[in-house]
């Protein structure tokens, strides 16, 4: 298992990590298998979408604080509610195909970390499995 | 495969099965893996949020309530739609990393089954994957 | 990795593609394991919710199309950007565990393409791994 730290600087944020998950997948020297990217906290998730037009990342962020408002009347008084439940529509991990050393990903996917409670320290965890 | 069996008490409901979860995969003796937990139900998700302020929960309950009411002018008519749209907005399943035979959470993370159309007898399927 | 190929013909749109995973998954004659369902698009996602009766499918798609409109005040310019949310909302990929060869799917539970942005051709990717 392998780490990847991430310091968040806004609030809503999300943070490409496609190059981090990359990078600590290359070592493995994996012809065929996959790899899980796990968030261990809860008010923070991760997505696979578009990285090419920062715009659909605005986009992502603005629906969901417009569903999920950061003020209304939740019973957790942290103030962060509204992080915990965006952080259950999104999820806790995403898993990706590797083959011959590379991420599978389509044209236009990149993994994003999505910060809900920002800023703070955060981390991710990589695990691989070879399947050859 | 193992079974965690489930009774929920209410038609909206999170249940921590965390120890369940737990507990079966301590029995696998795994140094590196991971587990997979399926909820093999339509109206019923799963997914990993805080469990320490039971608060956090009935936040989570009450805005996916406000999103998807229970009565609306749905096509589907077994007066659970409702619960059919809350699956798929969270999850059929979690992947947990297995680090000496402990699951890898976050200090704040449980796993919760979320009834969506309780109360009923519920199931949920554990799969580990030992690496090493 | 072995590929799926689809045709959408509607913008949003629910495909069943179970009975193509299945037969992509018999012809690997696994005892035990599971299968990655994995979609490579930002406009599309994967779900898996009851196949029985076509209202359900209807409900999710009608309930996803009134939280996240077609048109409003979106910064990304293509009109797809609520495509690109749903996308999260949903998920890139399904896991479901495989035993003596087939999927362990609930009795209601098949496996659901979700188009967002059609008529397009997509693909989804099958990844098997054999515990035994």
């Amino acid at each position: 298992m392998k780490e990847i730290h991430i310091s968040s600087k806004q609030r809503n944020q999300m943070i490409d990590i496609t190059t981090d998950v990359q990078h600590l997948v290359s070592e493995e020297k994996i012809t065929d298998g996959f790899v899980i990217v796990y968030v261990p906290h809860t008010t923070a998730g991760i997505t696979i979408n578009e990285g090419a037009d920062p715009a659909v990342q605005q986009d992502i962020i603005k629906a969901l604080q417009r569903l999920i408002p950061e003020v209304n009347s939740y019973d957790h008084e942290e103030g962060n509610s509204d992080a915990h439940i965006k952080a259950s529509l999104l999820s806790s991990s995403v898993t990706v195909l590797i083959d011959n050393g590379k991420l599978v990903l389509g044209t236009w996917q990149h993994i994003f970390f999505y910060e809900g409670d920002g800023p703070r320290n955060r981390m991710v965890y990589i695990h691989t499995t070879k399947n050859r």
